[in-house]
């Protein structure tokens, strides 16, 4: 059962629910900045182990205290429900 | 230069700036108990890089959102100034 | 659809396959021996990936270059497929 | 005691060491494809904990089983020893 591709007016509607997030060249985008490298590679560590969970993994950077995120469903060719699901999770464990 | 083993005087008064840390076979003790094994696992990296960037390794174990920690310095045969100092780090952390 | 607690038979079988680990208060243990912190906490790490995706946890410690790893299923109160699963992961991480 | 930039001769002479990695942008630069994602985090966690201790760290993403690695000396302005050291110790961790 493959995630389905996610509409204009869907990806508008979950973009609404996540503050801090945008849109950037179909993915879903997002800078975090912690204080120090260790609390940046702790979160990318938590992060690490909800996208195994879900199978689902994000393209990411990291420079000293900057995680960059970008989601996207490779194989749907665009945004799915697990995009959203993911960055979710990911705002709950920056905020955490 | 290595650092000098505390004595019992010292390692009291240090006790009572660690608030939750206790003193167990010789060793600075504490457990904490996080909402799940994500947040556990990515607390553990960021005191994984404190410790590394110190060169001083807790002893420590884990049990889904439990992390147990130990802390001696095995060189000095007790508690030195690194493990308060790890310790503190490691408060920092989960406090964070 | 819980995992069934295996049998004395088949938990000898089981071990049969599974060279380096003991059994040890009915629990599956094995003690790794890393070069150092640096690769011990990367095949925890990995563990760690593994053991998320599955939702079955190790008990585990860490001391070191030393990775102690225990395996029981606590809802079945014993041994089950999930934790040679598990074990024959965390065999190929060593590996690796 | 700030680390030297250094000079292109010395750059290229670096470079002949360390097979598999190149200049881009002025920066010491390599992919490593690793088995899953699993194998991936593990090393990239070994790597945080090498940077953390040099207190030098990489710019690097991540896109599941692939590690992309950039490095410099941003307050050199340019390519140290630091990178080079860096870089070897990455080279082991892949390799181990």
């Amino acid at each position: 059962m493959r995630p389905q591709k996610m509409s204009e007016a869907e990806i508008i509607l979950g973009l609404a629910a996540l503050p801090g997030w945008s849109l950037r060249e179909g993915r879903l985008h997002r800078v975090f900045a912690c204080k120090n490298f260790q609390e940046a590679f702790g979160r990318m560590a938590s992060v690490a182990l909800a996208a195994e969970a879900m199978n689902h993994h994000p393209d990411w950077s990291n420079s000293w205290n900057k995680v960059t995120i970008e989601l996207i469903t490779h194989s749907a060719g665009g945004l799915t429900a697990l995009d959203f699901e993911l960055a979710r999770k990911i705002q709950t464990i920056f905020d955490g």
